[in-house]
């Protein structure tokens, strides 16, 4: 396939590369090379010429619950615990019906497939059927990420609570499920938080994760209450980040905290150390009162963060605007922590682009042996009448674009349609 | 005319009200009364019936910028005095083009008509003729408000800088001119800032206000620097706000001031006794870095605010989204400041309905006697899967609702369709 178009990315935090009228060649799904002319053996080919329109690399989206996006935007004025209890679980607790499931999940589908959200690691809710068709809908929507079934044995309403054996039983199934019938789609290891997880669960997923291999991903440390719960319930183990450890749920490399706002010294050392990645998900922070993490700071402390949406905290899947809301959130941090610089919105976007993406392995960049996903900007109407740089343009996007501005996604080297009819 | 549906307003800061299938009648611009069952003098009589969905208010925005339309999003790294420089003034110039304010103008206008702002107030340039046309445009359109053409003679690049006898006799015509051929858009005295306009024109500024009893808008302690700046520029006047009265621009009830997030108890005895408006522009405020305002005390303390997009210093024009970014910056303040309660998601709706309608008068309510504006937002598909609230449909569509949201729009009593083909 080859390309025509002017290329925008960020493949490291302070640095943005531009392209403009360059021809990107790819071979099945990765990319061979970029060029400004295109090289000989290429010619009389055909090309995919988006003239004035830039592309930059699809967003992966690295904390999503998929089973709250009906609940985008609603009950936000209570904070965190009282939000699950009022809101979410009553929600989540629907998911054993699999029609209502599979109806959700094609419009949540559909939605990242139309905000860009060509990769993701999404929490489903503990129904294992309901996961299952997840998985399966969002290979069949040309998708990719990971998608877990959520566990929950404790500190749950009844609907949601898990017999433990059985949790671990059903994850089992769905890991080698998964195995056997999906290819772009994994499964990853999703204890809800410590709270709602007893130390014989979280010990088995740990045992899980060594047998596998796995990913896993959780919520660490997003609301002081939840901190003092934690510290409550495990008197034993000095920090929050500590629980997880102690029952090999901090997979190195492999491992997604939410969050990570309430966080010491000590635990980001063992944070730095596992490679974890944090994801940072500005609007849920705020929506439930959370808290601001001190994103600059941990960043230069060598911890790894992205950006994420955190639906059904987050009111959007739009990650346009969480990379906006990450820039704005940093600013007002700056604002009362002079010493920590705020993030530039050209740094959000590479925390929810090549950030994310490296948790895949080469995603998130438009560079030879690179995966290739892309989304395909419309000039503004405005642009027309003003001249505009390719990265106001992106910055624009990122700012005030909606879906209606993206003409073509394109993951894995394939240009992707809208998932579901409805 | 005769309209069924499901109506939500707020009338109060803490007061939401909910009429469910209701009929609402309306005798030219205003509202006769709201009915649980359609009273038999008008049996018979054709009704829009609007069947599931929710009606509320139109969105006023009493702080917008229209020549910045284009620069949304772009630029936000740097604060406001470096970004007036930068990004704003070099745009502004452009506007003594006449065809380039036109085709702005009406992409502005069709997106203010598009996201439900069916009144505001509006900055223009300092060039008349374009304010001009910005005016007869808005009327044409079917919206409602107020444009100032906008002052300024010191401070600003040559390309903006007015000789200040001149500065004044521009704006005496088109005050003249408005109301002689404009029934329901009006002139309001627009100073840009205490930096931009020198004592001879705030004074004769002020006195034009008092000779046709005009409204002001200007902005009032934005940034530290700003503040600093017009500490520098009049030391023999003890504060911000007093510079504006001294001049004459603090007109009783009639003044709409943005920001004022640096005030001193001194500053707020002056504005509440003067009855001013502060408009406050949560997006504006974090991506330019300026710092967030007290809103929960400024109103305990009776003050008057509302909430407004400051299109371009805010990213949208968008209201909703406007609305709820208020109600976030309000939780990240309660969190540092937590005597300061945070504001719930339906205040700030009221911010930017009834509170900034009582500007213009009887508007942002349905209730007799009130001007008619509403905006019709058609239900959530997911509203076949839940069961939903009214007040939670509100809320969904304030966090993530748009344009496409909205089936219609009635101002002043009419039905408002798109208003310009481009």
């Amino acid at each position: 396939m080859i390309i025509k178009g002017n290329f925008i990315w960020a493949p490291e935090l302070d640095r943005l590369e531009v392209r403009e009228h360059a021809w990107l060649v790819t071979e099945g799904e990765r990319i061979v090379g970029l060029y400004g002319q295109l090289p000989p053996e290429y010619a009389g080919q055909p090309v995919e010429d988006w003239g004035e329109a830039i592309l930059i690399p699809g967003f992966n989206d690295m904390h999503i619950h998929a089973p709250q996006f009906p609940n985008r935007g609603i009950g936000y004025d209570v904070r965190l615990l009282e939000w699950l209890e009022t809101y979410t679980f009553p929600l989540e607790s629907r998911y054993r019906d699999l029609d209502f499931a599979r109806r959700v999940w094609k419009r949540f589908l559909n939605r990242l497939w139309a905000v860009g959200t060509l990769r993701f690691s999404a929490f489903a809710t503990i129904h294992k059927q309901a996961a299952w068709v997840l998985m399966e809908l969002t290979e069949q929507a040309g998708l990719r990420g990971l998608v877990g079934k959520v566990n929950m044995d404790r500190n749950a309403p009844d609907s949601l609570r898990e017999e433990t054996e059985q949790s671990l039983a059903d994850t089992e199934e769905l890991i080698c499920r998964s195995r056997a019938e999906l290819k772009h789609v994994g499964f990853i290891l999703t204890p809800r938080f410590v709270p709602s997880t007893t130390e014989r669960l979280m010990d088995g997923l740990g045992q899980l994760g060594e047998k596998y291999d796995l990913p896993v991903q959780s919520h660490l440390s997003e609301n002081p209450s939840e901190v003092d719960w934690v510290r409550q319930l495990h008197p034993d183990i000095p920090t929050y980040t500590q629980v997880y450890d102690t029952y090999g749920l901090l997979r190195r490399d492999k491992t997604i905290m939410a969050h990570g706002i309430y966080l010491s010294p000590g635990e980001k050392d063992i944070l730095r150390e596992k490679g974890v990645l944090l994801a940072h998900c500005p609007f849920s922070n705020s929506n439930v009162s959370s808290g601001i993490m001190p994103l600059r700071r941990d960043l230069e402390e060598g911890l790894r963060c992205c950006v994420a949406s955190d639906v059904a905290g987050g009111h959007t899947a739009a990650m346009n605007r969480s990379v906006a809301g990450a820039a704005a959130l940093s600013k007002l941090n700056w604002l009362s922590h002079p010493e920590q610089r705020h993030l530039k919105v050209t740094e959000a976007f590479h925390l929810a682009t090549r950030a994310s993406g490296a948790f895949f392995g080469k995603v998130g960049c438009f560079e030879p042996g690179f995966d290739f996903d892309a989304l395909v900007l419309t000039p503004d109407p405005m642009d027309s009448l003003l001249e505009r740089t390719p990265v106001e343009r992106l910055e624009q996007f990122l700012y005030d674009g909606d879906d209606r501005h993206i003409a073509a996604r394109y993951c894995g080297g394939a240009r992707v349609e809208r998932p579901f009819a409805l």
